[in-house]
Protein backbone atom coordinates (compact mmCIF):
# COMPACT_ATOMS: atom_id res chain seq x y z
CA UNK A 1 0.00 0.00 0.00
CA UNK A 2 2.72 2.40 0.86
CA UNK A 3 4.39 1.67 -2.33
CA UNK A 4 1.07 2.36 -4.17
CA UNK A 5 0.95 6.09 -2.04
CA UNK A 6 4.32 6.78 -3.05
CA UNK A 7 3.69 5.87 -7.07
CA UNK A 8 0.53 8.00 -6.51
CA UNK A 9 2.33 10.91 -4.63
CA UNK A 10 5.38 11.68 -7.36
CA UNK A 11 2.56 11.05 -10.09
CA UNK A 12 0.26 13.99 -8.10
CA UNK A 13 2.93 16.35 -8.38
CA UNK A 14 3.97 15.37 -12.08
CA UNK A 15 -0.32 16.19 -12.87
CA UNK A 16 0.10 19.39 -11.13
CA UNK A 17 2.78 20.83 -13.78
CA UNK A 18 1.26 19.53 -16.33
CA UNK A 19 -2.14 21.27 -15.44
CA UNK A 20 0.34 24.27 -15.23
CA UNK A 21 1.62 24.37 -18.46
CA UNK A 22 -1.74 23.66 -20.46
CA UNK A 23 -2.74 26.80 -18.12
CA UNK A 24 0.28 28.88 -19.39
CA UNK A 25 -0.55 27.74 -23.46
CA UNK A 26 -4.53 27.79 -22.16
CA UNK A 27 -5.05 24.52 -23.84
CA UNK A 28 -8.27 22.27 -22.97
CA UNK A 29 -6.78 18.82 -22.34
CA UNK A 30 -9.44 16.11 -21.74
CA UNK A 31 -8.69 12.70 -20.48
CA UNK A 32 -10.61 10.00 -22.19
CA UNK A 33 -11.56 6.92 -20.65
CA UNK A 34 -13.63 3.76 -21.14
CA UNK A 35 -13.67 0.02 -21.84
CA UNK A 36 -11.87 -1.02 -24.71
CA UNK A 37 -14.07 -0.99 -27.31
CA UNK A 38 -16.43 1.64 -26.26
CA UNK A 39 -16.02 3.89 -29.29
CA UNK A 40 -13.65 6.28 -27.62
CA UNK A 41 -11.54 6.51 -31.34
CA UNK A 42 -14.29 6.70 -33.08
CA UNK A 43 -15.74 9.35 -31.41
CA UNK A 44 -12.53 11.19 -31.77
CA UNK A 45 -12.27 10.49 -35.77
CA UNK A 46 -15.80 12.29 -36.09
CA UNK A 47 -14.75 15.27 -33.57
CA UNK A 48 -12.03 16.12 -35.65
CA UNK A 49 -13.62 15.63 -38.69
CA UNK A 50 -16.87 17.85 -37.73
CA UNK A 51 -15.44 20.95 -35.72
CA UNK A 52 -11.29 20.62 -36.75
CA UNK A 53 -11.58 23.42 -39.30
CA UNK A 54 -12.77 25.76 -35.95
CA UNK A 55 -11.10 24.17 -33.28
CA UNK A 56 -7.54 23.29 -33.29
CA UNK A 57 -7.46 19.63 -31.67
CA UNK A 58 -4.52 16.91 -31.40
CA UNK A 59 -4.62 13.84 -29.64
CA UNK A 60 -2.52 11.73 -27.13
CA UNK A 61 -3.01 8.24 -27.70
CA UNK A 62 -2.38 5.16 -25.06
CA UNK A 63 -2.54 2.13 -26.06
CA UNK A 64 -0.82 -1.27 -24.54
CA UNK A 65 0.85 -1.87 -27.99
CA UNK A 66 0.53 -0.64 -31.73
CA UNK A 67 -0.03 2.28 -33.50
CA UNK A 68 -3.98 1.66 -35.09
CA UNK A 69 -5.56 4.26 -33.17
CA UNK A 70 -2.70 7.13 -34.18
CA UNK A 71 -2.78 5.91 -37.67
CA UNK A 72 -6.70 6.02 -37.68
CA UNK A 73 -6.51 10.00 -36.22
CA UNK A 74 -3.33 11.07 -38.78
CA UNK A 75 -5.68 9.81 -41.41
CA UNK A 76 -7.83 12.85 -39.86
CA UNK A 77 -4.75 14.72 -40.38
CA UNK A 78 -4.87 15.56 -37.20
CA UNK A 79 -1.55 15.81 -34.86
CA UNK A 80 -1.23 12.90 -33.08
CA UNK A 81 1.51 10.95 -30.39
CA UNK A 82 0.97 7.50 -30.12
CA UNK A 83 1.82 6.45 -26.26
CA UNK A 84 2.64 2.45 -26.29
CA UNK A 85 1.98 1.27 -22.51
CA UNK A 86 3.67 -2.32 -22.97
CA UNK A 87 2.35 -4.48 -19.57
CA UNK A 88 1.38 -1.29 -18.32
CA UNK A 89 -2.65 -0.41 -18.02
CA UNK A 90 -2.87 3.30 -17.66
CA UNK A 91 -1.11 6.22 -18.39
CA UNK A 92 0.22 8.36 -15.97
CA UNK A 93 1.25 11.92 -15.54
CA UNK A 94 5.07 11.28 -16.41
CA UNK A 95 3.95 9.59 -19.77
CA UNK A 96 1.93 11.87 -20.67
CA UNK A 97 4.58 14.95 -20.28
CA UNK A 98 5.99 13.34 -22.62
CA UNK A 99 3.83 12.57 -25.08
CA UNK A 100 3.16 16.30 -24.61
CA UNK A 101 6.79 17.49 -25.20
CA UNK A 102 6.63 15.23 -28.12
CA UNK A 103 3.31 16.70 -29.45
CA UNK A 104 3.84 20.35 -28.93
CA UNK A 105 0.30 21.18 -28.89
CA UNK A 106 -0.13 24.57 -30.35
CA UNK A 107 -1.90 27.82 -27.84
CA UNK A 108 -5.53 27.43 -27.18
CA UNK A 109 -6.06 23.96 -28.83
CA UNK A 110 -7.84 20.86 -27.67
CA UNK A 111 -6.00 18.07 -26.65
CA UNK A 112 -7.73 15.18 -26.54
CA UNK A 113 -5.95 12.14 -24.46
CA UNK A 114 -7.63 8.84 -24.93
CA UNK A 115 -6.23 6.51 -22.36
CA UNK A 116 -5.73 2.91 -22.27
CA UNK A 117 -8.89 1.28 -22.52
CA UNK A 118 -9.46 -0.17 -18.87
CA UNK A 119 -12.51 0.69 -16.54
CA UNK A 120 -10.17 0.41 -13.38
CA UNK A 121 -6.84 2.03 -13.03
CA UNK A 122 -7.03 5.07 -15.41
CA UNK A 123 -9.36 6.60 -12.45
CA UNK A 124 -6.13 6.58 -10.13
CA UNK A 125 -4.14 8.63 -12.50
CA UNK A 126 -4.39 12.25 -12.48
CA UNK A 127 -2.91 13.31 -15.96
CA UNK A 128 -3.38 17.22 -15.18
CA UNK A 129 -6.45 17.30 -17.41
CA UNK A 130 -9.19 20.19 -17.49
CA UNK A 131 -12.43 17.42 -16.77
CA UNK A 132 -12.49 13.40 -17.48
CA UNK A 133 -14.52 12.08 -20.16
CA UNK A 134 -15.66 8.40 -19.33
CA UNK A 135 -17.50 6.40 -22.53
CA UNK A 136 -19.30 3.61 -21.99
CA UNK A 137 -21.77 1.92 -24.88
CA UNK A 138 -24.77 0.62 -24.02
CA UNK A 139 -23.88 -3.26 -25.30
CA UNK A 140 -21.97 -3.16 -21.82
CA UNK A 141 -24.53 -3.23 -19.53
CA UNK A 142 -26.37 -0.32 -17.30
CA UNK A 143 -25.01 -1.45 -13.86
CA UNK A 144 -21.16 -0.30 -15.21
CA UNK A 145 -21.36 2.34 -13.05
CA UNK A 146 -21.76 0.88 -9.59
CA UNK A 147 -19.18 -2.55 -10.40
CA UNK A 148 -16.45 0.31 -11.10
CA UNK A 149 -17.30 3.73 -9.01
CA UNK A 150 -14.12 4.76 -8.78
CA UNK A 151 -13.92 5.63 -12.85
CA UNK A 152 -17.77 6.83 -12.69
CA UNK A 153 -16.86 9.07 -9.10
CA UNK A 154 -14.29 10.97 -10.97
CA UNK A 155 -15.59 11.38 -14.23
CA UNK A 156 -16.84 15.56 -14.95
CA UNK A 157 -19.22 13.81 -18.04
CA UNK A 158 -20.68 10.44 -19.24
CA UNK A 159 -20.99 9.45 -22.45
CA UNK A 160 -23.66 6.73 -23.29
CA UNK A 161 -22.15 5.65 -26.66
CA UNK A 162 -23.43 3.50 -29.40
CA UNK A 163 -27.38 4.69 -28.81
CA UNK A 164 -27.93 3.27 -32.49
CA UNK A 165 -27.76 -0.38 -30.84
CA UNK A 166 -30.48 0.31 -28.35
CA UNK A 167 -32.94 -1.39 -30.65
CA UNK A 168 -30.71 -4.53 -30.10
CA UNK A 169 -29.86 -5.07 -26.06
CA UNK A 170 -31.26 -5.02 -23.50
CA UNK A 171 -29.59 -1.51 -21.86
CA UNK A 172 -31.89 0.87 -19.83
CA UNK A 173 -30.18 4.56 -20.15
CA UNK A 174 -32.40 5.98 -17.35
CA UNK A 175 -31.42 3.20 -15.13
CA UNK A 176 -27.59 3.32 -16.40
CA UNK A 177 -27.92 7.37 -15.43
CA UNK A 178 -29.97 7.14 -12.31
CA UNK A 179 -26.78 4.22 -11.20
CA UNK A 180 -24.26 7.04 -12.13
CA UNK A 181 -25.61 10.02 -10.34
CA UNK A 182 -26.01 7.44 -7.60
CA UNK A 183 -21.86 7.40 -7.29
CA UNK A 184 -21.25 10.96 -8.83
CA UNK A 185 -24.30 13.32 -7.84
CA UNK A 186 -22.13 16.14 -10.23
CA UNK A 187 -21.58 14.06 -13.32
CA UNK A 188 -23.09 15.47 -16.51
CA UNK A 189 -24.30 12.99 -18.97
CA UNK A 190 -24.82 12.74 -23.07
CA UNK A 191 -26.16 10.15 -25.27
CA UNK A 192 -24.41 9.90 -29.08
CA UNK A 193 -23.87 7.14 -31.23
CA UNK A 194 -20.26 8.44 -32.94
CA UNK A 195 -20.74 6.34 -35.85
CA UNK A 196 -24.24 7.32 -36.93
CA UNK A 197 -23.94 11.21 -35.30
CA UNK A 198 -26.71 11.01 -33.40
CA UNK A 199 -26.43 13.29 -30.60
CA UNK A 200 -23.19 14.81 -31.22
CA UNK A 201 -24.19 18.45 -31.20
CA UNK A 202 -24.92 18.25 -27.39
CA UNK A 203 -20.83 16.85 -27.52
CA UNK A 204 -19.76 19.93 -29.66
CA UNK A 205 -21.48 22.66 -27.26
CA UNK A 206 -20.11 20.80 -23.87
CA UNK A 207 -16.60 20.93 -25.55
CA UNK A 208 -16.90 24.51 -26.44
CA UNK A 209 -18.48 25.27 -23.23
CA UNK A 210 -15.07 23.54 -21.63
CA UNK A 211 -12.81 25.66 -23.83
CA UNK A 212 -14.75 29.42 -23.16
CA UNK A 213 -13.61 28.39 -19.32
CA UNK A 214 -10.00 27.41 -20.45
CA UNK A 215 -9.54 30.35 -23.42
CA UNK B 1 9.92 -2.62 -11.39
CA UNK B 2 10.93 -4.88 -8.60
CA UNK B 3 7.98 -4.13 -6.65
CA UNK B 4 5.88 -5.55 -9.05
CA UNK B 5 8.61 -8.52 -9.66
CA UNK B 6 8.10 -8.97 -5.86
CA UNK B 7 4.55 -9.36 -5.86
CA UNK B 8 4.24 -11.68 -9.36
CA UNK B 9 6.95 -13.89 -7.38
CA UNK B 10 4.94 -14.42 -4.16
CA UNK B 11 1.74 -14.72 -6.30
CA UNK B 12 3.42 -17.35 -8.10
CA UNK B 13 4.19 -19.46 -5.43
CA UNK B 14 0.33 -19.05 -3.97
CA UNK B 15 -0.72 -19.69 -7.50
CA UNK B 16 0.99 -22.78 -7.44
CA UNK B 17 -0.56 -23.83 -4.13
CA UNK B 18 -4.45 -23.69 -5.54
CA UNK B 19 -3.40 -25.59 -8.51
CA UNK B 20 -2.46 -28.36 -6.20
CA UNK B 21 -5.47 -27.79 -4.42
CA UNK B 22 -7.60 -28.24 -7.59
CA UNK B 23 -5.67 -31.24 -8.95
CA UNK B 24 -6.09 -32.94 -4.98
CA UNK B 25 -9.78 -32.13 -5.93
CA UNK B 26 -9.91 -33.04 -9.44
CA UNK B 27 -11.46 -29.40 -10.13
CA UNK B 28 -11.16 -27.61 -13.30
CA UNK B 29 -10.33 -24.50 -12.34
CA UNK B 30 -11.31 -21.61 -15.59
CA UNK B 31 -10.42 -18.13 -15.12
CA UNK B 32 -12.82 -16.16 -17.35
CA UNK B 33 -11.39 -12.71 -18.12
CA UNK B 34 -12.61 -9.54 -20.68
CA UNK B 35 -13.39 -6.01 -20.53
CA UNK B 36 -16.31 -4.81 -18.74
CA UNK B 37 -20.10 -6.26 -19.98
CA UNK B 38 -18.48 -8.51 -22.95
CA UNK B 39 -21.10 -11.11 -21.39
CA UNK B 40 -18.81 -12.93 -19.03
CA UNK B 41 -22.22 -12.99 -16.35
CA UNK B 42 -24.58 -14.30 -18.88
CA UNK B 43 -22.67 -17.08 -20.42
CA UNK B 44 -22.31 -18.26 -16.68
CA UNK B 45 -25.60 -18.15 -16.50
CA UNK B 46 -26.95 -19.83 -19.69
CA UNK B 47 -24.00 -22.98 -18.67
CA UNK B 48 -25.44 -23.15 -15.29
CA UNK B 49 -29.15 -23.59 -16.37
CA UNK B 50 -28.05 -25.78 -19.59
CA UNK B 51 -25.63 -28.23 -17.82
CA UNK B 52 -25.69 -27.49 -14.18
CA UNK B 53 -27.64 -30.71 -13.81
CA UNK B 54 -25.10 -33.09 -15.38
CA UNK B 55 -22.08 -30.84 -14.17
CA UNK B 56 -21.55 -29.41 -10.47
CA UNK B 57 -20.61 -25.65 -11.47
CA UNK B 58 -19.67 -22.94 -8.91
CA UNK B 59 -18.46 -19.41 -8.82
CA UNK B 60 -16.05 -16.94 -7.61
CA UNK B 61 -16.93 -13.58 -9.01
CA UNK B 62 -14.51 -11.11 -9.20
CA UNK B 63 -15.57 -7.01 -9.10
CA UNK B 64 -14.35 -3.66 -7.59
CA UNK B 65 -17.28 -3.12 -6.14
CA UNK B 66 -21.24 -4.84 -5.52
CA UNK B 67 -23.02 -8.18 -5.34
CA UNK B 68 -24.82 -7.78 -8.62
CA UNK B 69 -23.18 -10.80 -10.24
CA UNK B 70 -23.10 -12.66 -7.63
CA UNK B 71 -27.00 -12.81 -7.32
CA UNK B 72 -27.81 -13.13 -10.82
CA UNK B 73 -25.74 -16.65 -10.33
CA UNK B 74 -27.10 -17.35 -7.17
CA UNK B 75 -30.86 -16.65 -9.01
CA UNK B 76 -29.84 -20.17 -10.72
CA UNK B 77 -29.16 -21.95 -7.80
CA UNK B 78 -25.36 -22.30 -8.21
CA UNK B 79 -22.77 -22.25 -4.83
CA UNK B 80 -21.11 -18.63 -5.08
CA UNK B 81 -18.71 -16.08 -3.55
CA UNK B 82 -18.34 -12.34 -4.49
CA UNK B 83 -14.51 -11.19 -3.90
CA UNK B 84 -14.84 -7.17 -3.95
CA UNK B 85 -11.14 -5.74 -4.81
CA UNK B 86 -11.99 -1.91 -3.95
CA UNK B 87 -10.19 -0.26 -6.24
CA UNK B 88 -8.30 -3.24 -7.21
CA UNK B 89 -7.94 -4.22 -10.91
CA UNK B 90 -7.88 -7.73 -10.42
CA UNK B 91 -8.24 -11.05 -9.23
CA UNK B 92 -4.79 -12.52 -7.31
CA UNK B 93 -4.25 -15.96 -6.22
CA UNK B 94 -4.12 -14.96 -2.55
CA UNK B 95 -7.66 -13.55 -3.23
CA UNK B 96 -8.64 -16.85 -4.72
CA UNK B 97 -7.60 -18.93 -2.07
CA UNK B 98 -10.02 -17.36 0.41
CA UNK B 99 -12.80 -17.27 -2.07
CA UNK B 100 -12.17 -21.12 -2.15
CA UNK B 101 -11.85 -21.64 1.35
CA UNK B 102 -15.54 -19.75 1.71
CA UNK B 103 -16.96 -21.48 -1.22
CA UNK B 104 -15.71 -24.71 -1.14
CA UNK B 105 -16.03 -26.05 -3.92
CA UNK B 106 -16.97 -30.39 -4.29
CA UNK B 107 -14.85 -32.67 -5.43
CA UNK B 108 -14.77 -33.15 -9.42
CA UNK B 109 -16.58 -29.76 -10.00
CA UNK B 110 -16.17 -27.02 -12.33
CA UNK B 111 -14.82 -23.81 -10.42
CA UNK B 112 -15.46 -21.07 -12.76
CA UNK B 113 -13.58 -17.67 -11.89
CA UNK B 114 -15.04 -14.37 -13.58
CA UNK B 115 -12.46 -11.99 -13.03
CA UNK B 116 -12.74 -8.47 -12.89
CA UNK B 117 -13.64 -7.00 -16.36
CA UNK B 118 -9.87 -6.20 -17.52
CA UNK B 119 -8.75 -6.79 -20.54
CA UNK B 120 -4.92 -5.67 -19.13
CA UNK B 121 -4.03 -6.27 -15.44
CA UNK B 122 -5.89 -9.86 -14.99
CA UNK B 123 -3.10 -11.03 -17.80
CA UNK B 124 -0.40 -11.14 -15.39
CA UNK B 125 -1.89 -12.96 -12.37
CA UNK B 126 -1.92 -17.02 -12.10
CA UNK B 127 -5.09 -17.95 -9.90
CA UNK B 128 -3.55 -21.48 -10.81
CA UNK B 129 -6.61 -21.89 -13.03
CA UNK B 130 -6.08 -25.16 -15.59
CA UNK B 131 -7.40 -22.77 -18.66
CA UNK B 132 -7.99 -19.33 -19.50
CA UNK B 133 -10.67 -17.99 -21.56
CA UNK B 134 -10.86 -14.46 -22.75
CA UNK B 135 -14.51 -13.67 -24.12
CA UNK B 136 -14.81 -10.84 -26.25
CA UNK B 137 -18.15 -9.00 -27.65
CA UNK B 138 -18.57 -8.09 -31.51
CA UNK B 139 -18.86 -4.71 -30.45
CA UNK B 140 -15.55 -3.94 -29.24
CA UNK B 141 -14.01 -3.68 -32.81
CA UNK B 142 -11.40 -6.57 -34.16
CA UNK B 143 -8.33 -4.99 -33.21
CA UNK B 144 -8.50 -5.96 -29.67
CA UNK B 145 -6.30 -8.51 -29.76
CA UNK B 146 -3.44 -6.76 -31.42
CA UNK B 147 -4.01 -3.77 -28.63
CA UNK B 148 -4.21 -6.17 -25.89
CA UNK B 149 -1.93 -8.76 -26.21
CA UNK B 150 -0.81 -9.76 -23.19
CA UNK B 151 -4.27 -11.11 -22.40
CA UNK B 152 -4.64 -12.88 -26.09
CA UNK B 153 -1.30 -14.62 -25.91
CA UNK B 154 -1.89 -15.91 -21.83
CA UNK B 155 -5.42 -17.29 -23.16
CA UNK B 156 -6.24 -20.92 -24.22
CA UNK B 157 -9.83 -19.69 -25.19
CA UNK B 158 -11.05 -17.02 -27.03
CA UNK B 159 -14.72 -16.92 -27.51
CA UNK B 160 -16.68 -13.95 -29.43
CA UNK B 161 -19.83 -13.27 -27.88
CA UNK B 162 -22.44 -11.44 -29.15
CA UNK B 163 -22.82 -12.60 -32.57
CA UNK B 164 -26.53 -11.63 -32.62
CA UNK B 165 -25.44 -8.33 -32.91
CA UNK B 166 -22.62 -8.52 -36.28
CA UNK B 167 -25.33 -7.43 -38.20
CA UNK B 168 -25.47 -3.88 -36.79
CA UNK B 169 -21.71 -3.43 -36.24
CA UNK B 170 -18.52 -3.19 -38.29
CA UNK B 171 -16.82 -6.55 -37.06
CA UNK B 172 -15.05 -8.54 -39.30
CA UNK B 173 -14.76 -12.09 -37.24
CA UNK B 174 -11.97 -13.71 -39.24
CA UNK B 175 -9.81 -10.62 -39.31
CA UNK B 176 -10.15 -10.58 -35.36
CA UNK B 177 -9.66 -14.60 -35.27
CA UNK B 178 -6.56 -13.70 -37.48
CA UNK B 179 -5.25 -11.38 -35.05
CA UNK B 180 -5.56 -13.43 -32.04
CA UNK B 181 -3.90 -16.10 -33.78
CA UNK B 182 -0.68 -13.33 -34.62
CA UNK B 183 -0.16 -13.20 -30.92
CA UNK B 184 -0.83 -16.77 -29.52
CA UNK B 185 -1.09 -19.52 -32.69
CA UNK B 186 -2.08 -21.84 -30.18
CA UNK B 187 -5.69 -19.76 -29.06
CA UNK B 188 -9.07 -21.91 -29.87
CA UNK B 189 -11.92 -20.08 -30.82
CA UNK B 190 -15.58 -20.29 -30.20
CA UNK B 191 -18.05 -18.06 -32.10
CA UNK B 192 -21.59 -17.55 -29.92
CA UNK B 193 -24.68 -15.41 -28.64
CA UNK B 194 -24.83 -16.23 -24.63
CA UNK B 195 -27.80 -14.51 -25.22
CA UNK B 196 -29.97 -16.01 -27.99
CA UNK B 197 -28.24 -19.85 -27.28
CA UNK B 198 -26.06 -19.88 -30.73
CA UNK B 199 -22.95 -21.71 -31.14
CA UNK B 200 -23.21 -22.84 -26.98
CA UNK B 201 -22.66 -26.77 -28.00
CA UNK B 202 -19.24 -25.92 -28.93
CA UNK B 203 -18.92 -24.32 -25.96
CA UNK B 204 -20.21 -27.38 -23.93
CA UNK B 205 -17.81 -29.42 -25.66
CA UNK B 206 -14.86 -27.44 -24.95
CA UNK B 207 -16.15 -27.73 -21.24
CA UNK B 208 -16.46 -31.36 -21.23
CA UNK B 209 -13.06 -31.71 -22.92
CA UNK B 210 -11.39 -29.94 -20.28
CA UNK B 211 -13.31 -31.80 -17.51
CA UNK B 212 -12.49 -35.20 -18.86
CA UNK B 213 -8.17 -34.45 -18.73
CA UNK B 214 -9.16 -33.19 -14.83
CA UNK B 215 -10.85 -36.17 -13.70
Amino acid sequence: VSFEEDVLAKNALLAERNRGWFAGRRILALNLMSSPGSGKTTLLERTIRDIGQDVAVSVIEGDQETLLDAERIRATQCRVVQINTGSGCHLDAEMLAAGVRSLDPPPESVLMIENVGNLVCPSLFDLGERARVVIMSVTEGADKPLKYPHMFRSADLMIVNKTDLLPYVDFDVERCVELARRVNPEIEVLQLSATRGDGLDGWYDWLRAQQRQTV
